[in-house]
């Protein structure tokens, strides 16, 4: 189910102890999944912003953003038919984690920014790869249609990546990225998320 | 050609020197444009953000943004294939005037917003409409699929604003927003864009 490609990017799975902890609390995880599919619109929008003078990751990035708004619509639409309250959800350590790794200067900013969004979209396929068969007929089919999305996102970012980055210096940033994504969805995390680590004693009352 | 709902929303037509500018300088005007289009993504995709408890506006606003980003590609495309430079083109005082009449508090804020984004499409759509037959086919041909869409996101906008304000407190934000807005296009303005003011001896010479 999950494609080859992305297990073999991302090196390793994401923890048995975080799918039990995704199938205990699908509402939670609705709602961050909505607010993820906003996210990544929004850093699609913003390199439409700063990369002004490359006419094709316009094109490209801009029907990206397109996509995940058409899934945040689809998350939303799940999320009021099920009466979830879309209440405010605290993003998790990932996604700030990885773009600290980001160097700052140009080029090197383009070519990290591509590829933490790259493992990003690799890990979020994976994930609902690992859910589509354990979760009700509904959203199983929502998560099916969506990763096929998120394998074709995470291939355009790692090509744009390509494309703009020298070959080496790509290769051993996503090394880099890989060993602290790697450390984050497999250390315990605070709070379950879409893209957290496993989380101890989640519901667990007192002893 | 100017939809007869946007000249009486509007109250105050383009004056006619900032027809002329534009005439002389769509080189410019297709950059600024794309910029407003990626704008005009942003503030949608910014409600989605504050509006969670809205499913209604989510959807209705992630779909329009959607469209901006789509118009965004389409204006990107015709910079390209001119062969115009895509470079740094800093914004009018128009919207940034315009969001200062925004109120701070809820509900307010969201109501301000959206007849604030009301009249920004509603210009553009008159601009566009002005524009189409004044330039060439190619340009033409474009300005005319855009303010269809401009006059639709002008009603989306407009009829958000009824559903989720006041009517008295509607009409009357509208007149305030509107005497600045009329204020805003038609005194001198510093530099040409898509919603500035007249601009006096654009590129005349030392005499």
């Amino acid at each position: 189910m999950i494609p080859v490609a992305i297990a073999d990017y991302l090196r390793v799975p994401t923890p048995q102890a975080w799918i039990e902890s995704a199938i205990l609390n699908t509402d939670l995880l609705l709602v961050d999944h909505a607010n993820c599919e906003k996210k990544a619109a929004s850093t699609a929008l913003s390199l439409l912003y700063r990369y002004v003078e490359k006419p094709d990751l316009l094109q490209r990035l801009s029907i990206l953003a397109r996509e995940e708004l058409r899934h945040f619509e689809q998350v939303a639409r799940v999320i009021e038919k099920r009466g979830v309250a879309y209440d405010y959800v605290s993003a998790s350590r990932y996604a700030g984690t990885l773009n600290k790794l980001i160097r700052p200067d140009e080029p090197q900013r383009l070519v990290d920014t591509l590829l933490v969004a790259s493992v990003i979209e690799a890990r979020s396929c994976e994930r609902f790869a690992l859910l589509a068969g354990m979760v009700d007929a509904g959203l199983g089919g929502l998560y099916r249609s969506l990763l096929d999305s998120e394998k074709r996102h995470f291939d355009e970012y790692r090509r744009l990546a390509m494309e703009y980055g020298d070959e080496e210096d790509v290769r051993a940033r996503v090394d880099a990225i890989l060993m602290t994504e790697n450390n984050l969805i497999t250390t315990a995390d605070r709070e379950f998320r879409f893209h957290s680590g496993p989380t101890v004693n989640l519901h667990a009352g007192p002893v």
